[in-house]
């Protein structure tokens, strides 16, 4: 199975892609960035983002996708640029792909290293050691969007149980028309129908 | 010339179209929302949006579109939330229109009362009486939109002047390949080549 992580933002939007086997290994397949230039204005960046998904989307064509919830305390005026970012990244990813997951910042440090509060760099440690790599993935952002894919990948054999952080499953008993259309397309283009 | 005015939101968009002519005179052409349900989840919902907003842009055909900007001071939940919803507005709009300009709430109420300070009600007021209608275009997130096309149409005169609220022009001098290629792209598709 081949899972996407992502982490989204405005500026740079990092992803990681891994491969899982039946018995719950992983390996690295490919991790990176798209970046927007910020002479340009907003909505065309949002398309430049798209455009640079789409890319990720159609090499891998991934099964699942886990994107990072948006958690923010600092800066609100980031915080509004990423979610735009993020709206874009959540869209772009539900038309070629029906499965979509998301995690907190908390959830991911948990999955990684049993402990909720763990910094930047012991999270990029145990991405590396997890996926067995020679060195850590650069930059930041896509070490960051592999932890993603890896707490996915990790926590989603409960998940199923628990519904725990599925984005495409509607609340409550009935499902909207529209959004059945939604999630039976992307899972078409998905297996290539 | 046909401007469209967006109130982006998650749960309801409003979208007010407008038609000036030379002289200046705006008449309304149609004005709405688009609606989506709360059981379902962020990506499909997103989903929804993009297919409203759609639908409107193959109905209407806008020469430019005027985008509320986004400001908020109350609730930051329900701020994230829009934010994502106009990222998803701004993307679908500038894949097919090329000329995309914002204003604040402020910028909004001075175009159309003279007072920045202006209550809802007045803006109300001020959209049925400037566009000559019998009644107050309803829901309100309708009546917010043509209120924001209005503001574009009064503005813009004088917007290219000083490139207020052009969201698709390029800070500094040199354009990105990319972002070229996005608004050459738009305006073709807006003028049916």
């Amino acid at each position: 199975m081949i899972i996407l992580g992502l982490d989204p933002g405005l500026a740079t939007l990092g992803y990681g892609i891994i491969e899982k086997d039946e018995r719950g290994n992983c390996r690295a397949v490919d991790c990176g960035v798209v970046l927007t230039p910020k002479e340009e204005g907003l909505p065309v960046r949002l398309a430049m983002l798209e455009q640079g998904v789409n890319r990720i989307l159609d090499k891998y064509n991934p099964d699942e996708v886990a994107v990072e919830e948006l958690f923010f305390s600092k800066n609100i005026t980031t915080g509004i640029a990423v979610a735009h970012a993020r709206g874009v990244a959540l869209l772009t990813c539900v038309k070629r792909c029906g499965r979509l997951f998301e995690y907190t910042p908390m959830q991911i440090k948990q999955a990684l290293t049993g402990y909720g509060r763990a910094d930047k760099k012991q999270i990029q440690a145990c991405v590396t050691s997890l996926l067995k790599l020679k060195t850590v993935p650069k930059p930041d952002d896509a070490a960051d969007a592999l932890g993603v894919a890896l707490c996915h990948a990790f926590t989603s054999r409960f998940g199923e149980l628990f519904a725990v952080g599925n984005m495409t499953r509607t609340k409550g008993k009935n499902a909207d028309k529209a959004s059945v259309a939604i999630i039976a397309e992307a899972e078409r283009r998905r297996k290539g129908e």
